[in-house]
């Protein structure tokens, strides 16, 4: 502020010094007092969009600063060096927060799962498993019943038998699942309403480039990791995956402000979320690699090679992390982690395809279905009693659930049973097989068998799961709980693809001489492998409903370890997401985008309609002309009028209105800052003052003439410009790729109009409801 | 042409239409027979970038006028769906083609690496493992010598043993060499130049725009295959894995030609190329995710997530494809494919880093070295002989790798028998360990030993292997033959690697009391794995090379085909890329396309200087003003002549000379193209004639003026301007995102400069030697 003072304090006194001092000639010293000081300048507003382009040449100009500076002296040496590391430091410490998370989330589900229908009396805090597993009575077969752990019922009258006992765990389970969801819904309510659903939607939405603040912040990450515990101990249906996605970008954004490098600069905080996502997702599924292909082709807007290497080592050390803390006791990274002995044969490959047909029914009947209650929901009055529709689902949900054994335990042991192969020593229902006596072959290698009672009890039992299943995940999704689908999605198929295999398995067990099984299924083989279908079953629900493709496929692959059965997944994965497609190009979460009206430019949206930039610029024809500022002839005034009567975030700067040749573009923002400022700090500037915009200092004709506020300073020189003829597909592809918020039409130097992110937005979907049939060639 | 008719023929009869006809008003009737005529308009010169952003959509054109047929008839319709799934037709014919040529050139090089020592009585073309396979007679533990099976000294005089057999074995050894090397320059030389070297420089040059013809054809194709079986089994210091990325993308352009889709559109063909890439690395390393992302992350420019879907299918088939092919009769994709049994401890990070660093020193030694021979074969007399250089290197090296066992063998069986733990039944020199009598333990858990004289012996000659090796590869790659650099590197790593490994086996197993091994590695216990530090120092070793991250240990992922091994391979690769950048950032593919001078704008380098457009456009200060065109006062004679005397690609077109304001831009080529069409086809436009760029139709003043010339038609009336102020830096970011070629430069509207892509890279290269320092800090 200093420099300032050369500048005549006002207009009376400045006779002594008429000429223009040496000093003002200077590009920019007028405006020197904003090079800092206003904190939030460069920041952006809630719900804005930001500028890519901008982010990074900040970045650079920070860089360049700092690689400067550090040839001057060791420290400021080392602090470059420390600056260099910070982006591998952030993820270290994303990883090792994130997988310590997912591994007391992981601890707490289990405890709290269990929590619904007993209790272990030599330790309150055991979780069933770990209550038994210290027990040296009990034999391995019945590992699950030892006397340490004891259901509700048993404890409260003694009796473990009989329908008064039946009755009270039913009764306790209800009331425990009540109380979780009660608890869970409440925290969101009152403390973090951004802590619901599952949040990948908004995370695609915040990484490619919009702000939401708050959105992941420490509340939100506190809160989200409680209720989520919650929430899945409840019973509801609904998994942790995509929470925890939300949860590590959170810890990302968490140890951002650690470093100015990432919390001042909005495009390097991205990268760093991107990478956070990428570890959610492999402690969600102990699958790092797939983690990072889900962050790559599912999440991710900009993703550099950078980040996907620090992406790689943020998924490895949360993966470490939560192996450490070995949550399951099996030192595996998930529940459900299995290895087969058999391979399959071609022509499997007609169920695995058929199961991809119904991943790609369920996910489109899914998608429609919950988006048609979720929209419900916003404009009726269910929208208004959340917690109350909590209860009610959770209280019908576990009403429903208990009964059955296969809906009353949780998901993911569910889907760990299902995928499981049967091995010799397995004492579950759905092992239930008649045994040859005289078999005695290893674990690994067992022939198909004929089925006994308990595997066609178990049948009845999961197909009413299924349709359990399919139809309370649709109502449960989007409530204001955190809740995720990859899971839910995972048992539906799991369910369907258990049951066709055990279909094909018996059937080719009973008719060993039927063609198509002559040839690879002969008598006393083990040729079927019903856990495998499941997990191709599961494959396909998943993909059915979110779309993905490679990393579903990865994620599958680090689960089984083996390269052997990609074939059969990529089949099922391809199938279903034909099939879904045909029913609407949109997963879930792009959905969702949709309903929630985020400006989310996908990547994958291919515009190929045959519009151009003069279509959808603005100003429309019947429109006032552009809301332009002239380099020399408006007054402040001017320009505070401007800025009450529009709401523009910024205003492209002409040479004059008649010649209308484009200068630069200077953001609504910082227009108002620097005009609040000069007002109160630059004497001599009044209403009736000239703005400049050039770069030559004004002539000041008279004396008396108010000083003229040079505003040089904030004008961006280098706005973006197509011509009016550019097609639509290019400036969309400009929009996508460098990610622009704004861009000026002009034609033959003139200044036409402006197109921003929006219009672009509101463009396409134009365009794209216009012609409906366009989805099915992309 | 029919259209033309309409024009009076001459400027004579032309007095009884003087009025401009109301046909002629249209936009473009004139020039309609630009449309189609000419068979390679739209297509590049040889040696030229393309542009992106117009191969983009001339791609959606084409696909909205299928979209449109389709709506027509149901031919179209089925023609329309064609169209949507040739992309996937072509993934698989280019994956199994790949996958069938990578199995038949591993069985080719097998046998003749294996003839050059001797031949299989039973079957002449028989391998050594397949001719002692099918017999019966031997045992297991003498399965290399079995009696179907003779070296040809043994064949020739009777004697297998002695020093006449020996040398005679060594000459012939040398001889077969020296033949199969000679054959390989020989058909290099004759049939396919492009065929010679790795190729992943040029592909990397070719998938960022640049066209270079042939490179891909045919002829390279064939002869490639052919002479990298030649290469390889002349026993020289390379690999078949570049070569192979080489191969599919050949295979890849093959199968272009089959769909215009692809063959008629440069970005599009680009698409199916970066997929071939993926399925060539994964059948040479059967890692067919670490293919894709090898793709991903070294090879391509442009890969849109369409194109990860499809790469993976790409390289999935190839590799299933292989496996059906089962080249080395273990149903695994690659000779070392391992599994290791015991786990690895924290005090092992020591020497997997060191390993690391290692690596690091490697690669910049290899590469120094390696462009230092290449630019002198480039200046001196020593690049006009390229046969008599492969000729002496490859005696060299035969003769220096005969009497060593390890360097006489083929590089990959050496790599899979370092990468090997040795368990119970292992006949190698390198597993004789002293065997405690009263050990029975399982195959996989066999207990520290100390080593025997066998184990000394093969360090001794390991440690001169090393030597011979990395010295070798040096002078061996960039030679007339095909030759990939992958494997000679992970042999130089895996040699270190085992070397290290045994060092701290043996110091493990004599100090058990050493406080570092105190903790895991008690006596009688297996702690470790000699094989993992062969397989640490490879990955190591080829990251310092190549400067692979994520992709490299994916790779190596999969040939472990466990998590548990990450982190060690991790840490390596880390440091190897760490240590290597030190010395310079560029890989040996970005070293040899800068040694080529190829046009290629890095993704990875990141432009962080203050420069402005305005430094870097020409025409610079001192240079005459810009070559335009006017939009209505140009005579065909003044473009003709522009044209002769300059050698630009294109032309802005201005409304005047004196306005300057940017209308459009338009390609030298066509307009070459549209002006000799027109002065033979289009009656009255002779030298004098207007050329008219303009909308509007041209006011003919006087009967008798020469008919003027239309040519709005090739006027790209969206050429991309940036104004003078815009950062380099931006600049840079746009030509890399958007593929450009040019940019114009403007300011308030007037046309000031232009920048190619070639002006960005030579800006780039001046920049990056003034401040060399600033490598350190990306």
């Amino acid at each position: 502020a200093i420099s300032l003072l050369k500048i005549p304090p006002s207009c009376v006194d400045s006779s002594t010094g008429a000429t223009p001092s040496e000093e003002m000639n200077g590009t920019g010293n007028l405006m020197d007092f904003l090079d800092e000081p206003f904190p939030d300048v460069g920041t952006y507003e809630d719900f804005h969009t930001i500028d890519w382009l901008r982010e990074k040449s900040r970045d650079t100009d920070r860089h360049r600063k700092i690689t400067t500076k550090s040839k001057e002296s060791y420290w400021e040496l080392i602090k470059s060096l420390l600056d260099a590391w910070s982006g591998w430091v952030v993820m270290l410490l994303i990883g090792m927060l994130t997988g310590t998370l997912a591994g007391v989330i992981d601890l707490a589900v289990d405890w709290m799962t269990d929590l619904k229908e007993g209790v272990c009396l030599s330790a309150l805090y055991y979780s069933r498993e770990q209550c038994c597993w210290t027990s040296n009575e009990t034999t391995f077969d019945d590992r699950d019943k030892c006397p340490q752990w004891q259901k509700w019922a048993e404890l409260m009258t003694g009796h473990s038998e009989g329908a008064g006992a039946y009755v009270l765990n039913y009764f306790l389970y209800v009331l425990w699942a009540l109380l979780f969801s009660f608890l869970a819904v409440s925290l969101v309510r009152v403390f973090a309403p951004y802590a619901c659903g599952s949040g990948i939607p908004e995370i695609k939405t915040i990484l490619s480039g919009f702000i939401i603040r708050g959105y992941l912040g420490k509340w939100t990450l506190l809160i989200k990791t409680v209720t989520l515990v919650l929430a899945v101990s409840s019973g509801l249906s609904l998994g942790k995956e995509g929470p925890l996605v939300h949860v590590a970008c959170c810890c990302g954004n968490l140890f951002c402000s650690l470093f100015s490098k990432y919390s001042k600069n909005e495009g390097k905080r991205r990268e760093v979320l991107s990478a956070a996502a990428a570890a959610g997702v492999s402690v969600a599924f102990g699958a790092p690699i797939g983690g990072v292909l889900f962050s790559l082709e599912e999440v991710s807007y900009y993703f550099p090679l950078k980040t996907l290497w620090r992406s790689f080592f943020a998924a490895l050390v949360a993966a470490f992390t939560l192996r450490a803390i070995n949550p399951f006791g099996n030192s595996r990274l998930v529940l459900f982690y299995v290895e087969y002995h058999t391979p399959w044969y071609m022509a499997e490959l007609v169920p695995f395809i058929l199961l991809g047909v119904f991943g790609g029914l369920w996910g489109a009947l899914f998608i429609r279905g919950n988006i048609a209650w979720c929209r419900r929901r916003k404009t009726t009055l269910l929208g208004k009693y959340p917690v109350l529709e909590v209860i009610v689902i959770t209280g019908i949900t576990a009403v429903l659930a208990f009964p059955n054994p296969y809906t009353r335990r949780s998901t993911s042991e569910l889907i760990s049973e299902l995928f499981n192969d049967c091995g010799a020593l397995e004492s579950s229902q759905l092992c239930d097989y008649v045994n040859n006596p005289n078999m005695s072959r290893p674990v690994d290698d067992i022939p198909d068998r004929p089925a006994g009672p308990g595997v066609y009890s178990a049948l009845w039992q999961l197909a009413l799961a299924l349709i359990f299943k399919i139809v309370i995940t649709i109502f449960t999704f989007g409530m204001k709980i955190p809740s995720g689908l990859f899971i839910p999605s995972m048992a539906v198929g799991a369910i369907a693809g258990r049951i066709v295999g055990i279909a094909v398995e018996q059937m080719a067990y009973h008719h060993h001489d039927w063609i198509i099984f002559k040839n690879w299924c002969r008598p006393g083989a083990d040729c079927v492998t019903p856990g495998l279908y499941a997990m191709v079953g599961a494959a396909a629900c998943l993909g059915g409903v979110t779309r993905m493709t490679v990393s579903l496929v990865v994620i599958m692959f680090e689960l089984t370890g083996g390269l052997e059965y990609i074939v059969p997944l990529m089949a099922a994965a391809v199938t279903s997401k034909w099939v879904a497609d045909a029913f609407g190009k949109e997963g879930i979460y792009e959905s969702h985008i949709q309903l929630n009206g985020y400006p989310y430019l996908d990547v994958r949206d291919e515009f190929t309609h045959r519009t151009l930039a003069t279509d959808v610029m603005r100003p429309r024809r019947s429109e006032p002309p552009l809301a332009v500022l002239t380099q020399d002839s408006t007054t402040v005034e001017d320009v505070e009028t401007l800025i009450k009567d529009t709401d523009y975030n910024g205003f492209p700067v002409v040479v004059s209105r008649e010649s209308e040749r484009l200068i630069g573009f200077v953001q609504r923002r910082e227009l108002t800052v620097a005009i609040k400022t000069a007002r109160q700090k630059q004497d001599g500037v009044v209403s009736s003052s000239v703005v400049y915009f050039t770069e030559d200092n004004p002539q000041v004709a008279e004396a008396c003439d108010p000083q003229p506020l040079k505003l040089r300073r904030i004008l961006n020189l280098s706005p973006f410009t197509v011509t009016d003829h550019t097609p639509m597909e290019t400036v969309v592809d400009i929009f996508r790729k460098l990610g622009l918020r704004q861009c000026l039409v002009t034609r033959s130097g003139r200044l036409l109009g402006i197109i921003t992110k929006k219009d672009v937005l509101r463009h396409m979907a134009q365009m794209m409801n216009q012609d409906p049939e366009s989805i099915m060639f992309n």
